[in-house]
């Protein structure tokens, strides 16, 4: 459905998330990257953990949020970058386990592309949904200024 | 205007927050509580970012979230515990420096809360904004099972 | 995957539907109830627009919102009541014709039911999309008091 | 906090609100404009209700949406469009009864602003709270095509 306008869009997301230092410091992994989706494995850690042992809910959203963007970064063009507007995400069952977020584009426009992101428990129970904004800037380096 | 039914509230949350290893993880601090709102400050960490630099989004929904839920846990009872039901965040700029999240509640209600978060940088900068839902758990310790 | 507990949850949703006086007044039907899942449908009216013309963002929130309100309520026992708690809808595209809101149950808790809807129009283009957390209120009657 | 760009934002807001059929429909007025500010007003009808006889929740989100727009719209330059890209509204009560919605501009950006809505009873109740994403279109009319 979604083609993508850069066909080393992969290559592209894999180093850009390679940067993201947030994510090495969770231990989060980025999985698979296809045409506007991707999926982001996280090993269960006892330090990524609120007051009751299970995973912090906004380590949940770290995870459904970076999948949601490189879905949408997936699709565009080469030399343009990618803010988060916004988001949302419901906590539909705690988790003490590892985690997997698949994100997927819903629309991808010109300037905004509206993502979803679920994120599950190694048993498959649906342990989050997100649902998201985002804004391309063109000819913008996806690399620190 | 919100009055605590615990006067140990300030002690509880504290003590809470410090079983929240992921908040330990990040450097985040619970600054200030008060009954219905709460100060968390994040030092800037080269570790927080994403691919260009900036305190990662999702890094900011974690302080953002936290001060929400500690806000809304200074107004319960000693003997319940809380859960995140949503959130939802706008990130309004982009932040390369240390942060202060400001969690207040809105509505306390006897089983849901509904509660705002404002995300500062230290220059005063309005760099995002949370609206968030919590339920209580009546008789449910806030520690690990 | 969802099994109603209430075998008369058609006749229960519909009954209702036909007491929210403001979908008649913008003249919503509701098409279809299946077990989690609803269709609601909107004819075009030119007292249902906003100033250029398309159908206001408000209309398709309260479509989408009753939508997903119904898929909830299908699968509740028969003798309780249902509460929005929030919604969160983004608009895709703006709508000069028909609609129709498709409501999906994604998690039905004992307290709090999470539920999406999508909104199309005629032709099939995609115009919002809604996430949305609801409250039973167990042994209260869905009747004025 | 807030300069206008347009001198005339109040009489353009008014213009412009007036063209909302919708508003028209569910008897809503826009009763003041401030630079970033708005206060839109709802008498209570029987119309406007759900199933329960309470002030049917998406048109409290129709109030709430249009109150942040115009909030908005105040700030804009005198050719440009806005349309919402997205709102998240919790209901904290229910309503029945005259209602008031009012909404202000949190970041007005270049391209994006984002506003909030608060909704309120007579008695002062808190009834509904609303967060905005809402994006111009520069040299674009507000009237229909």
């Amino acid at each position: 459905m979604n083609a993508p306008v850069d066909p080393h869009f992969a290559a592209r997301c894999r180093a850009s998330f390679a940067r993201q230092k947030a994510m090495t410091l969770i231990g989060a992994r980025l999985t698979a990257v296809e045409p506007g989706a991707t999926e982001i494995s996280l090993p269960y850690r006892d330090d990524l953990t609120q007051q009751k042992g299970f995973v912090h809910g906004g380590v949940i959203g770290m995870i459904a949020d970076t999948a949601c963007g490189y879905a949408a970064f997936s699709l565009m063009p080469a030399d343009c970058s990618l803010v988060t507007v916004e988001y949302k995400i419901n906590i539909l069952a705690p988790a003490r386990g590892p985690l997997v977020a698949r994100g997927e584009v819903v629309k991808a426009g010109r300037s905004l592309t509206i993502a979803r992101a679920e994120v599950y428990a190694e048993d498959g129970k649906h342990i989050a949904s997100m649902q998201q904004t985002l804004m391309m800037l063109p000819d913008t380096p996806d690399t620190p200024e």
